[in-house]
């Protein structure tokens, strides 16, 4: 009787919560009373308390006085957040591209449950959106991508993403924009235009793998700044560092840092565009999450507050439309002649077609309304993919909150080695991307990055089960 | 009577030399005998030789005995070859980018008359093909483009570019094959995986300035090897620097070298390969012209003879199909892993969606009519650019005859200076590449490089003339 009882509102709270992974209910959603919980499902009142209840104690669900039960990504019980990041403060060579070929291999592999997953999961995009712009472009401009285009790429795509920046409070003009091979190709061109080989980048710590690499491949040295996984890079360790002329341009993921998800505060990126300005140091500002806000609110950029053109400012639509286009974009003045002529030198120009395809999407589609979408399913697959961690990893894991981007990055205690675990998780068909892989450093070796691109499915909670209980394992 | 006679054979000869230009007779194509020029336009045998007899004085048309006249690229009459190339034989380093976007900014304007063009006009390309594998590939493929691609490029495609290496005698499988952003992109990455900044590459001189930016933009020096205007580098020449140990790698266009037009013959191709092996140096051989030949055979490529994969192979679409799409490729095995790697790092992969147009293009339509009537119009439209060079510059002009490929290479007096010529040609809203661009060394600045990749017409025959008239001037 107990029994039965007790499985009835298991169901009935485990229906809500699909629901809400499903998007029918979003986070701030009043949920139906308990009142009409009883009446439509047939259930006690102290059945329909109870399914609250337990969808309290899981996270989901807050109890507001005299209003009834809200969806909430709740912190109560959730990890404790990682520590802010204290690498070691001189430059080094960085040497990380051995390792990314080895996760990188064996990731492509079709039938691994993957973590790792980069850009958001395609059912999360407007495929039949963007293929009617397809359709439109092949029709329309049936020999426009045929010649070489110019440098600096389609000059109504270059209008589309000037107006694009007014969500961010920039005033750009097309002429001040660069189409590119994606914001790796932009990053690369935007290092070589303000440093050479030998010079030293500042960098977050952890940063993105991708750029390391392309740091790397430039022959230039970082050094890695301390970094809150809430507030982003320390601006007093930056100023130190800017005081002694010890770097030649900084380099940051400033909205949603991969892998941290941290997010410098709006007057904060104002306080960095002044310290550039002070000491004259160009920031290299990727700000391919920027549109991924979970909150309704679109954070800034420093790119916002930068009124010497110092900020080179770099995106792209892996992030938002479809990785698989290649199309990024560098925005500056300062470096436009220098940044063009590398862009010629190193692949003459950025394919056409994409950028046509683009072209009418944006004009004709309401790309805002994707977003919204987007960022709602992020938002609840980041809750998800945490519930999921802390249901099945040990009980010091720390973990971040984001709030916004695809990533999750969890701290285990110093004995584990997710270098190893990522060897043993393959074993099982699991990939991840373990920590070591972000840093110049041997940091990070405790630590792995879990990606939130995937709608939640018991395919995915069964890896996270399964990464948690090889963990524990490791431990033992 | 005299001059209406005249009149009579000059119009008819016009309307012939026209057919041809406009592909209606072909080189190696019997023109109609005397007689019937007599019988079908009502003029006298007389004047029916006439018409036959300037067309011969004008390189046109060859007599044969018997067998009546012939549709033929006359070198009766033509300027001189230009003489094997000397350069310096020292390591320099490369400094040409400054110089090369400082034409690329005047060329951009498109109100010019433009005898620069890099790739075939738009109107010699299959653009109603490509355009409804672009609708098959929206229509079958709604999704593949989305997501990224694997970092070595789409399968379907590569199978497709091994297919392709059937013509110059490849053996090549699809694993062989990495996609690149273009050739530009692919002789980058061949560069970065065979040697490091500092290290030194045989060059062909002159050489396209893309490939010299290329090794500029790598911190690498060149070692300028004498080129013969036919048969391509010298052979004797690059084995005394190999014996050397001079060069760390070469990087040639040994099929139709931009500029000169030059083809090292097959058996030296052969030859090549075997001192490649000897002395264990790889080439990067660029091949995006092979497909351009006049006459009916392919060249063969060094990588035909390569059995130690010390070849790295790298093509595109962008003569032969389109530009705009930047799609092009690398073939080797021997350094397969480092290029994915250097590929991952410097654009994670090519984008999908011209890879799908191209695969549906290759499956579909028959490339072999579209290069065979491409060929066509481009071995008349460098017939064309030759008699205008002919009939407006200084006699003692010196330039190739290419047997296939879009450019010719014209030596100038010495006295004269092309890179103020280019100046002055601006003035008249001309463009051409002045011959500077060419070197590493200060060479060529007597030399221009003319492109046939537009068909003839008035525009480009006053603008040719009104170049000899400047030339001229500067001679003076």
């Amino acid at each position: 009787m107990n029994k039965n009882k007790e499985f009835l509102y298991l169901q009935l709270a485990d229906k809500i919560e699909k629901m809400i992974g499903a998007g029918a209910y979003t986070i701030g959603d009043k949920l139906p009373s308990v009142r009409s919980l009883h009446r439509e499902h047939g259930i006690s009142i102290s059945t329909a308390l109870q399914v609250y209840t337990h969808l309290e104690r899981q996270g989901w669900v807050e109890a507001r006085e005299k209003s009834g039960y809200f969806v909430q990504f709740s912190r109560q019980g959730l990890p404790q957040l990682p520590p802010v990041s204290n690498p070691v403060q001189t430059a080094s060579k960085v040497q990380v591209s051995e390792r990314v070929a080895m996760i990188r291999n064996t990731s492509s592999n079709k039938h691994i449950f993957s973590l790792i997953g980069a850009s958001p999961d395609t059912s999360l995009l407007p495929t039949a959106k963007l293929n009617k712009a397809l359709r439109q472009a092949a029709r329309e401009e049936s020999k426009a991508y045929i010649p070489y285009s110019d440098v600096t790429g389609y000059e109504p795509l270059r209008r589309q993403i000037a107006k694009l920046s007014l969500n961010w409070g920039g005033a750009v003009t097309p002429d001040q924009v660069i189409i590119t091979n994606g914001a790796i190709e932009a990053a690369t061109l935007c290092l070589r235009a303000v440093a050479k080989a030998g010079d030293t980048i500042a960098i977050e710590s952890p940063t993105f793998f991708g750029l390391l690499q392309a740091i790397e491949n430039l022959g230039m040295k970082v050094l890695e700044i301390p970094t809150d996984p809430v507030t982003g890079v320390s601006l007093d360790k930056l100023e130190e560092v800017f005081k002694k002329k010890k770097v030649q341009a900084c380099l940051f993921i400033c909205t949603y840092n991969n892998p941290l998800g941290s997010c410098i505060p709006d007057n904060s990126k104002k306080q960095l565009a002044q310290l550039l300005h002070k000491y004259h140091i160009p920031l290299i500002e990727d700000d391919v999450y920027g549109d991924l806000h979970f909150a309704p609110e679109r954070p800034k950029t420093v790119k916002t507050y930068d009124r010497d053109d110092l900020v080179l400012y770099c995106s792209s639509f892996s992030k938002s439309l479809a990785a698989g286009l290649r199309v990024g974009w560098i925005i500056n003045s300062r470096y436009h002649e220098k940044l063009a002529q590398l862009k010629f030198m190193s692949s003459a120009s950025t394919g056409l077609l994409p950028q046509l395809l683009l072209v009418k999407y944006l004009e004709q589609q309401r790309m805002d309304l994707h977003l919204k979408s987007l960022r709602q399913a992020l938002s609840i697959q980041s809750m998800q993919m945490t519930k999921g961690i802390q249901q099945s990893f040990p009980a010091d894991t720390r973990l971040t909150r984001p709030a916004g981007g695809i990533s999750l990055w969890v701290v285990l205690p110093p004995k584990v080695d997710t270098w190893e675990l990522h060897r043993k998780a393959l074993e099982h068909q699991i990939a991840f991307t373990p920590g070591a892989l972000f840093s110049s450093q041997p940091k990070y070796n405790n630590c792995l990055r879990l990606s939130n691109a995937t709608p939640w499915n018991d395919d995915l909670a069964w890896a996270v089960q399964t990464l948690g209980k090889l963990i524990c394992k490791q431990l033992k």
